[in-house]
């Protein structure tokens, strides 16, 4: 029986990591929950499966149903529960399926716990990366990647972070505006944006992807997970969403992971691997499939994915900068506060303000995050952006 | 230093090992070679490679030749020089690169030899296969895949045979006439079967692949190596070849290998697995590649496939029988005196008169090959099927 405590247990991930613990309630049990404030589905998901601990961190939502708790869960509220989750010991694996950069004090928790970790949160190794990842080697502490496409890296190197590659390829759907041009994106809605062909996902990563920064927060986290250069991971747009990622070796030979798309086999594969279960997912059928289409990466159309990498070879806190404007900036689209296309313009002048320095520790990385917010903020409501 | 003896050297398969053995000099010595009768190849090979023992089937061939031989080669003829060659005890690997059924006796002498085996004759197993793999097994032997299709497979295991999976997906080019209709096959020549659209291969092999022939040999030859059911191996047209095969998984992923079609990555990693070296193909490039597709196999279009796979459905000798009718007919073809359409009807018209009996040793299979071999010879001589 693996024993999971689950962050983020409401969100899109997390909900889908509960479908699999429930495929499977032979082989997982989820021993912990955490979340923010959806008090209802939270309330039933104890209900369903009855965590030793679950904490929802909004205080008001929380008092929602504390009356309701089932006799023999410890149910706690307000800021501390993703810690005393992350921390929790009747755990065999953490799994960090929180939304944005918040999620590292999570990570950070479970590494020095010597816990297993599943990261769903790329933010966190996009900003974090050089301190996690030295942190989880210095503990011996896997890091299983729960992300598609890393998923799918991971399993063409066979689970073994040690196989030596040439080049990991990561692919690309292109998101919701795939097939429209630059002049098109200008006056884009976020009904539009929300709209993914491929995908049924949460909202700030529906956002990324259509402008194609999740593509460079991708290649920023594998360049952490496999430990390689920027330049070893190139990425191209394959529409169909259905090679998920793939490595070439010394050899010129390429291995790829297919299926359709889902999250089921990478985030049941992050529970059980290096060995495999069923799934709900059907067998892939090629000849239905009919073809797979690749193209090159439009860099006029993304300014997204080139600044996401930018940041990443000017390295120090300039990803954690990056990613905190970028969280801001995919909020102010979705609240209408902002255009589609202000985000890469609110990023860049964001980061031409940000100074450059290392990141030594948690606190630093803290402080770029929190100024780089604070920036992005200031620029919004000094330039005037809205106009719906 | 991996030393090799190499059955074969003078054949389309053969040549290219000897050139991954000339870019790896430092890696890899030919320590034995044997070929047929193309003498002055062999001759240069000789020179070039300096085998400790070169041997040549053909007398009067290998007569145009022993007197140039090289001081410190010793070189035979005669029909014995590939049992020579195959139990030479001066070598890690046994590579069987010569055409069609008679390479079984090698194959097997290779493994009562302990060696290492890596078999680009997929005949042998055709044929062979509950023979060659039970010897195998009980030796402890490895027999090492060389067709491009099931290195594929053999790769996407990770080179792990114990490895569960739940399908086979071999790829196939469909050949010469994959966009002919059946009218149209009716006509067609020799020299249309032998324009494969994406490998330069012996001609053999390239009639075979346009019958589709050669994808039912691949899939019993899959069938023995991957010790596993016909049920579980499909094959699907994907007219690229750049996904050279599959392999799904309990959970409904799938691991694919993808390169631009070549020999030099299967022959190299035949003899480096699990490790690998540098070749000389270039990178992948999706963006360029633009698309793959995938049909379904047409069965009437291409009945020998069904053939092959009805026959290793039955089991017994009929592999073996279907095997040796079809290297009897595609010889036919190549000269002239069938055409191409009758190549699945003479297989039939004798595997309809062939006695289904189980293979207990060797000797079971020669005969019913012999056997084969002079029904297809009778029938064709008999009904007079030459009209060109």
């Amino acid at each position: 029986m693996i024993k999971i405590s689950l962050l983020g247990s409401t969100g899109s991930i997390g909900v889908q990591v509960l479908n699999v613990v429930r495929r499977h309630s032979d082989k997982f049990k989820v021993t912990a929950i955490a979340a923010g404030k959806n008090s209802r589905i939270f309330l039933s998901q104890i209900k369903e499966f009855m965590p030793t601990y679950a904490g929802l961190s909004d205080t008001k939502s929380a008092e929602e149903i504390e009356n309701e708790i089932p006799d023999g869960v410890i149910f706690e509220k307000g800021d501390n529960v993703l810690n005393t989750a992350s921390l929790f010991d009747d755990a065999d694996i953490i799994f960090v399926a929180v939304s944005g950069f918040v999620g590292i004090n999570a990570v950070i928790n479970a590494i020095n716990n010597k816990k297993r970790v599943a990261i769903a949160t790329k933010e966190v190794l996009v900003a974090g990366g050089s301190l996690v990842t030295k942190l989880a080697k210095e503990k011996n502490v896997d890091l299983i990647p729960v992300d598609s496409e890393h998923s799918a890296i991971f399993q063409a190197l066979d689970f073994d972070y040690n196989k030596p590659f040439k080049k990991l390829i990561i692919t690309a759907s292109g998101g919701s505006f795939r097939n429209y041009s630059y002049e098109m994106l200008k006056n884009v809605t976020v009904k539009d944006a929300l709209k993914h062909p491929n995908w049924n996902m949460g909202k700030k990563i529906t956002i990324d992807s259509a402008t194609l920064m999740n593509k460079g927060l991708e290649v920023i986290e594998a360049m952490w997970l496999y430990n390689c250069s920027l330049e070893k991971i190139e990425a191209v747009i394959h529409p169909e969403s259905v090679i998920h990622s793939m490595v070439e070796f010394e050899d010129s030979s390429v291995i790829a992971q297919i299926s359709y798309p889902t999250m089921e086999i990478p985030i049941q594969l992050a529970l059980t691997y290096p060995n495999r279960l069923n799934t709900s997912v059907p067998s892939f059928n090629f000849s239905l499939q009919k073809s797979m289409n690749f193209y090159e990466i439009d860099i006029k159309k993304y300014p997204c994915y080139k600044i996401a990498l930018e940041s990443a070879r000017i390295g120090g806190n300039m990803p954690c900068a990056m990613n905190a404007v970028n969280e801001v900036a995919v909020e102010m689209f979705l609240q209408e506060k902002i255009k589609f296309l202000d985000i890469p313009v609110i990023i860049e002048k964001v980061l031409d303000k940000i100074k450059l320095t290392e990141v030594k520790n948690l606190q630093d990385l803290i402080e770029t995050d929190l100024n780089a917010r604070r920036l992005a903020k200031e620029i919004v409501s000094m330039e005037n952006y809205a106009n719906y």
